[in-house]
């Protein structure tokens, strides 16, 4: 197989369908998904004995148990598989819409309008169903999109992906505006990430090795999501109500997340008020503490369990735990928090705990990440509790969109003029 | 001098500097940008002899006149350069803007907060004007800019350079918010679109292949303009009367500008009603007309001066002129107009000439260019006839910003919440 050739005509298969996709109506494109929510329901045994294909071939190839778990379907995981496809149905469609329509004095009506960004190249891990929900998002904002899913879940991709196209069919939309790279070679993510003739955006799902590899050799702009260390920062004037129920959350509630909080900064003033209660409850929830040397004399003179208590090295205001581990770091106060934060964060979410109205907006103007919170848990930057219905990422990049990537974040304005007749003086 | 970590200097003095920048006044940088414009003022004979010392190597060097021209400064460049600066500290400032504030149903109060992309790097040719031009908009927007102009312009980049310091210096804001990269050694240019640690984006202006290269190899993100094939469509539902004025100035106000139509495109059943005028018209204004076999016949059975007429090749219908010279086609209507367009258009400008209300509104909806227009001349294109009132460039690329870039494009829109204790369930 040439899978150059193989992917440039998938790229110009998509590039095509791109065309009749941007003009397609929202009742299209809806009655495509919901028929593909009817086909993945209908062809559930297909879809599980292609799975469990893919899970014997991984059994065999020795695959870690964490990530047969995440390539495993079972009923429940193609049950949400289809429900998914209906939510996105859902979903208000972005394409069309028209804003900011103002007169100029040369007469012309200038505005803008929300348009698809055309081809989209997702790149994700062995996780099938990331092929529906990556096909929904992209048709729904008017985009067509080439998945290239981890070669573990080939044989389950290859079936979802026959649901995806007899949906599109019965809808009399075109076959090709989603298609599943149906080779497992690598080459064919090279050829992907640089065909810009035919691929608008890549997004890239997985680890940050992954990512970072695809943003240094990609020839398109790539919306990507590197690593989230989150902060929450309690500041001098922090409403004792309020410091431990966020700590708690952002920390605790899961660990395996990208907006969970993996540093702790605490303002000087307060330290002796707050870090002892927070120690304790951070202990008995199972808790390591990496500390500087200011937090680790003061939680250890507060009798918290010394086992959980470690001596913090630099690369640890640095880490993305995912793990029942947090850093912890006394410092100044508020101006050392932002320069904390904007030194060692990945961009992804910060949050304060004060009552103090300058501070607040000092850090929400000045933290540079994509989703900075006031006495909130970091926990909530997400697509579902921001409304955006579902999400194909979240996005640490500075342009086009920031945090967490819904429909509009598959869209951009371009500019429209209504005129009468009118030339330029 | 090594290259490389002379720009690492630049790339980590300008990162600190956009840190002091994203939390500096409106009034601060005002009160900058209009003591950089006295500076400027002040120093004329300074900045017209440092000029007169590029000059005089360029000719040395046998530059093109054309070159040479762009590359002169004037007493009335100067005082444009001055007053350049005065009308982008006049602008609003975009940033801090709070927007789309909503209550989700967890308590938390969810909106966007409009701040600086962070450091911009400029890279474009020998025009002086361009570093004061592009020091303003970056400075406004809360940017700190790495600028590298052409190395023609060496001496009075770096006098205009000392104006901008000292105008920063003046107002308190740091000495490195405008740094201009003071080495002509093309190893900077490498450095610099390659530091993703110090450099967020970068602005490249000048010819479409230093653009691609820049892009190629940038390890960061690229607003780039390539080139400006824009398109009129004369519909079978034109109104006569605003055919031929839009045609002539679409293309002939201005020959060498990216917002002049290079390609023309006329509805069959129309063609033998406009093309002949439109002909006459464009002839006796010297504009050579490159045909389909079409429309050549039909000109040349009018009578339009046979020695402005061309058999158009494939290559024509991608081609940029920047001449009096444009491309002809009829073509079968407005679906083919629009096939026609999203193939060979460069995504710049297109406008239709139509009084047919769906017709209207399918072009605007379904071509794929960054400024889409009904019944008005592309030539309009443009930040100042936009109200931006300034731009850094036309962004042809999909993500981010589209068309004319202001101050906003130099921004992006980060999440914030106000919360009230509240966690995540």
């Amino acid at each position: 197989m040439d899978i150059q050739h193989y992917m440039q005509t998938l790229g110009r298969q998509a590039r095509a369908a791109s065309r009749v996709l941007a003009a397609t109506s929202t009742e299209a494109k809806n009655a495509a998904l919901l028929a593909m929510a009817a086909e993945i329901r209908a062809r559930r045994a297909e879809l599980l004995a292609a799975n469990a294909q893919d899970l014997a071939e991984a059994r065999v190839a020795g695959l870690e148990p964490a990530l047969i778990d995440r390539l495993t379907l079972n009923d429940k995981g193609v049950e949400a598989m289809a429900v998914g496809l209906e939510q996105v149905a859902a979903l208000a469609d972005p394409v069309g819409e028209m804003t900011d329509i103002k007169r100029r004095p040369s007469g012309i009506q200038l505005g803008k309008m929300r348009v698809p960004l055309g081809v989209i190249g997702i790149i994700y891990e062995a996780r099938p169903n990331v092929t529906a929900d990556a096909a929904a998002l992209c048709l729904k904002s008017g985009n067509a999109a080439i998945l290239r899913g981890g070669k573990e879940a080939i044989n389950a991709n290859r079936a979802i992906a026959a649901c995806v196209r007899a949906g599109l069919i019965q809808a009399g939309l075109p076959e090709h505006a989603v298609q599943v790279v149906e080779t497992t070679d690598r080459e064919a993510v090279g050829a992907l990430i640089a065909m810009p003739e035919f691929v608008d955006v890549i997004v890239p799902r997985g680890g940050k090795g992954l990512i970072e590899r695809i943003a240094r050799d990609a020839r398109v702009p790539v919306i990507k999501h590197l690593d989230g260390n989150c902060h929450v920062y309690i500041d001098d004037e922090a409403d004792p109500a309020k410091v431990v129920p966020i700590v708690e959350n952002a920390k605790t509630q899961r660990y395996g997340t990208c907006n969970t909080a993996e540093s702790l900064l605490v303002a000087r003033d307060v330290a002796d008020i707050y870090l002892p209660e927070i120690g304790r409850m951070l202990a008995a929830k199972g808790v390591e503490m990496r500390c500087c040397a200011e937090s680790l004399a003061l939680l250890t003179e507060a009798g918290v369990d010394a086992g959980k208590l470690v001596a913090a090295t630099e690369a640890d205001w640095r880490e993305e735990y995912l793990a029942p581990i947090i850093a912890v770091k006394v410092v100044d106060g508020l101006e050392a928090a932002i320069a904390h934060i904007n030194t060692y964060s990945s961009g992804h979410t910060e949050a304060i705990v004060t009552e103090n109205y300058s501070h607040a907006m000092r850090f929400l103007r000045e933290v540079d990440s994509s989703s900075v919170m006031v006495n909130a848990s970091t926990r909530f930057a997400d697509g579902f509790e921001y409304g955006l219905g579902a999400e194909i990422g979240i996005s640490t990049d500075k342009i086009h969109a920031r945090g967490p990537v819904g429909l509009e974040g598959l869209t951009s304005q371009k500019w429209i003029v209504f005129g009468n007749g009118e030339i330029r003086r």
